[in-house]
């Protein structure tokens, strides 16, 4: 069994790319941190984004929401005088609906997302971190800022200054989690956010020291590609935490769980200064533009890892 | 002012006539038994077909909803596993969005319908009959049935048996609806089914009681036109209480409370039997094919009020 740690965009196309790859004996563990509530609902934008994709959904260009949405519902919101800066499309609003509903009526949100991936006819499994809410605070210039608001509401301007994962000490990783990351062969760190992605699924307690003492062989895809984040703000994050933004400050991340670290083609100079440390590296083309890119990668990870 | 007792698209459109007639010194009071709750929303039918009607965004032919809305929240809830056959629209479901998260707020039905109206640019007021929660419970042959399962799921095909009105006992007419009724010069009973919508706002504690002794000159337009209902179960549902499915079936409910009876020209017949009984009538094409129509018949029967 394959394992993946994903936050959003990124984790989400590689995810779709192991799939197509490998089938479905695939476990998808994806950040909660995010999740946020708007217009009454608990909204997911992680494990959705991961949904959608999956699903043959998502919109993977825009990178969230599903294909061809509309946003009737949010322009009347804003009709009406709230806030919405929040953009959730007409398809993608039923389920946060249904979200909301299933956890008003006391399942938990693994549950509810096991249902959801069946009905959307996924074979692979999305598990969320976590049942327990955690959420990420953006510390910034201008004060601190749950994640969402730092990232849609202010696109990612103020300068951050540290960030921090609230709940996460009480939080506990589901019987799912840990089950997946027990009995999987392969554990893949997808090319997701180190910080605000991975970073939470990593922080739940006992996860680090699962990772660190498994048996099976351990990945991680950088997110950073030649010193720039391919999609959203992982750079300015590591830089807050005093790490410097390209693969080798995502390698430093990672450096104690993995087994190998997959970087970009334009970062062989790092893959040289990394192997230098005793880890091993796999130097391939990792952006990706489409779906067949993230097939393509896909499968030179699966076969370097002895799974293909 | 002018005061509308008002169900849902007989009498959103008869006060869309009266609005345009008369100005926007007019308040209709809504009933809120027909309210619902579907995907964990708290929706309210006849008051929003009434908002959306005098907002210029309603949908005449269809009745309920927003003109030229789309289904796609409500299809993927279908996808999702969930029963959808309460049908509500992109743009309509903001409306259910917002009025649940400001219920959760705290504020009254009376407050959120208040600022969605001024939102939504309307000059009449529209008010909740009820702050409380009243729910009309159609008992048929198959089983009694919430009034949504009643009328749209089952398409009023079950034979009604009795009607019965959920904590109407200790539901409370609000404030604003008893001043409303109170400093009315004029009081109209719309063309809207007298069992199942204006039953409940007279039911409500006090409120038969003002209308019968209301100085207000006072209305009612049947919403029978020649033994048929224009729209809705109506009929039905005055047999299942024993009373003739014709207009004059409906006077004789509101006989008390009325000082004229506005009848369709089909009607004559029954026009001169009501004013045998010593009831004014006034007889007039009824019938609001469009809104021409409905600002033609409420002129003649603000005519006939001495209003213009």
């Amino acid at each position: 069994m394959i394992t993946i740690l994903s936050g959003g965009v990124g984790g989400a196309r590689f995810a779709e790319g192991v799939v197509a790859a490998a089938g479905d004996e695939v476990v998808v563990i994806v950040n909660t941190a995010d999740d946020e509530e708007f217009y009454g609902l608990h909204v997911s934008p992680d494990v959705d984004t991961v949904l959608y994709t999956l699903a043959g959904l998502g919109d993977w260009d825009r990178g969230w929401g599903i294909n061809g949405d509309s946003f009737k519902c949010n322009e009347m919101l804003g009709r009406l005088g709230l806030e919405n800066w929040f953009k959730i499309g007409d398809t993608d609003l039923a389920m946060s609906l249904y979200r909301t509903m299933m956890l008003r009526r006391g399942l938990r949100l693994t549950e509810i997302v096991e249902e959801a991936r069946r009905a959307l006819g996924v074979g692979a499994r999305i598990l969320p971190m976590s049942d327990d809410r955690v959420r990420t605070i953006v510390k910034t210039d201008a004060g601190p800022l749950p994640f969402q608001d730092y990232f849609v509401k202010h696109r990612c301007e103020p300068k951050v200054v540290d960030v921090v994962f609230e709940g996460i000490e009480s939080a506990r990783p589901s019987r799912e989690v840990l089950e997946a990351l027990r009995s999987a062969d392969l554990i893949i760190i997808a090319p997701s956010n180190p910080v605000v992605s991975i970073g939470p699924i990593l922080s739940l307690q006992g996860v680090r020291d699962l990772l660190k003492h498994a048996k099976a062989t351990r990945l991680a895809v950088s997110p950073i590609i030649g010193g720039r984040t391919v999609k959203g703000p992982a750079d300015k994050m590591l830089i807050a935490f005093g790490i410097e933004p390209t693969a080798y400050g995502v390698y430093s991340v990672y450096s104690e769980i993995i087994d190998i670290m997959v970087l970009d083609n334009t970062d062989s100079e790092i893959a040289v200064k990394i192997e230098g440390k005793g880890k091993r590296c796999l130097v391939t083309d990792i952006l990706m533009r489409s779906r067949e890119d993230a097939v393509r990668l896909a499968r030179t990870v699966l076969e370097q890892a002895g799974r293909l």
